[in-house]
């Protein structure tokens, strides 16, 4: 495969002439081989319909993911660290939770989270549900209990009804599971498609020579390795430093990474490879949250996980290219949440 | 005016009997009456043609309401302290800022804000735009400086795109002020009609004979001399404790009120009369958020401003009433706000 594409490489990254040697069949050949590797990302109609996402528990999942009352201060949501207005994340480098308590991880996107094969950086949560469970009991983050979060929304009654709505069957529709649930219903709809990329994949002539040029690049230098499927990532587990590993102050020491899920020696500063999509909108990157500039990153993979220096002008290519994996971003309309009663707990800031 | 009226009251609050003493007659001269005293609040579109709200300032309004970049550590919004989810304020006694600190008072809605003759619970802001300066610059808010919110803002092309369009005839368009007068013109729509109330004085009857002698109550016992108007209040300075100081748990002796914007001894725990429109969405109550109850609040209001013990037939139908001035609260569509750039300053979250 390699072989086949260098020519489309070579005549890509030869200056002024590369546009006239970018032929149709070149990009053909590109644009077959990246349906090898990446998916795009559906309209939310099909994902909806595909999965049977049920419409009530969106609708109830939209209430709680902005609900500050999950948080024992009742300042902080899902929403905080994870803004449908910036990118699905928060970027800062590490998000600020109870007490203004930093917490250990970069926050990761919300964003077509759903299509990740699991949760967190180093993939302790299976799926969306077992997630959002984690933030609201985490001490740094919301600082709360499920016994908190199952005697506040018992006690609003526009709570009571909505969950029973959404979990008929259920002999106590509120319950901390089912919370979990609805969020990962509403999180399943915040999905970006129309990327240029994904309508380069379905055959328009949307990407630059540059960015065309980054794509290759992206396949050919080998960063697809860790970086493909639906999500540019999420799909598997890598060591930060493949070849060579970062300074401390992109990889700390005392975050060994997934090792501290699974205790094998082999899983030291192992990390679930980032996802790409809207890269270009979730500075700072890396789970450290320690490089604000994504040609810096790109930079950075280069020589941790290829053993290769990019140049300047690999580097400003693929960085373009990844610029073209920014969709649509959702559009979420605030919920007007139900006035608590005299039975909601109070918020205890600390 | 109140001789007149103390038939309706008797006939409304004799138990069984009121609902067929309550004859048109009555709820007519009621309403007739109330239509002196308050008005409605009009639909948001009749409010943006009245005052020649332009949309642009409106729709960069909505970014910046939601632009956490304004404070110094990239996480607190306007939206943070007066979240239009939930009534337009935070509903924790004092708000937490920056750093967790606790601020000195209890967040005001800021819906239907623009409605009130200055804002603060101290009235030391003339308009929105005053207003919406002060939180930004506050060390224990979001602690930002003028030319924090301009370099960041500066830094961000569709920010300068859009300031540009909603400021057409400035040399400058990014501006510290010009920010305020966005956010102004967009909470300016942050407003809530259709009001079982406004509904009972456009002539329906909409209101129960509990609300009915409540709204009776209202007028009659003397609430109204302070909570009138469009908004209910946020009109006039009055003093906590006209007849009877509450306790220093609900009034901390520390917090003087105007008397901090004036300097005058007459200004002394003198405070804006809070408007109460929505105010059973926002919980806890007073400048000092230390009461959660609103029939607490009414029956405090009795003994402080009245000098009267309201019996628990008043309290409970005024309470009722109040419910009545919950209006449609606003549909806001979550912006997606611009990314970062290389210029755009890093958060400093301490």
């Amino acid at each position: 495969m390699k072989a086949r594409l260098s020519t489309v490489a070579l005549s890509l990254m030869c200056g002024f002439s590369a546009q006239s040697m970018a032929s149709e069949v070149d990009t053909a050949q590109l644009r077959e081989l990246s349906r090898q590797f990446f998916q795009p990302i559906p309209q939310v109609e099909v994902l909806v319909q595909e999965r049977q996402v049920d419409p009530t528990k969106v609708e109830l999942g939209r209430w709680l993911f902005f609900e500050p009352r999950l948080s024992a201060s009742h300042i902080i949501s899902c929403n905080t660290c994870h803004s449908v207005g910036t990118g699905g994340a928060d970027n800062i480098p590490v998000s600020i939770g109870h007490g203004w308590q930093k917490g250990p991880r970069n926050s990761p996107t919300v964003l077509n989270a759903v299509f990740n094969a699991a949760q967190f950086w180093d993939g302790r949560a299976a799926d969306l549900a077992e997630q959002a469970k984690g933030p609201i009991q985490a001490s740094v983050e919301m600082n709360a209990t499920p016994e908190h979060v199952e005697v506040t929304l018992r006690s609003i009654p526009e709570y009571v009804e909505l969950f029973a709505k959404a979990f008929p069957q259920d002999q106590e529709p509120v319950s901390f599971d089912n919370m979990a649930t609805a969020i990962e219903a509403f999180e399943a709809t915040l999905i970006t498609p129309n990327a240029r990329f994904d309508e380069f994949l379905a055959g328009k002539d949307t990407l630059s020579v540059t960015e065309i040029a980054g794509l290759n690049n992206f396949i050919n230098k080998g960063c697809v390795a860790c970086h493909s499927g639906i999500n540019f990532g999420g799909q598997g587990y890598f060591p930060f430093g493949v070849v060579k590993r970062p300074g401390a102050d992109i990889l700390p020491v005392e975050d060994r990474g997934r090792f501290m899920v699974t205790n094998t020696a082999s899983d030291e500063y192992v990390f679930r490879a980032g996802p790409l999509r809207n890269i270009a909108l979730t500075a700072p990157y890396f789970h450290s949250g320690e490089v604000w500039d994504l040609e810096e990153a790109v930079a950075i993979m280069g020589t941790s996980q290829l053993g290769t220096e990019l140049t300047d002008d690999e580097v400003k290519s693929i960085t373009a290219f990844l610029h073209t994996l920014t969709g649509d971003q959702p559009e979420v309309v605030y919920p007007t949440l139900p006035a608590s009663t005299k039975d909601t707990p109070r918020p205890s800031p600390m």
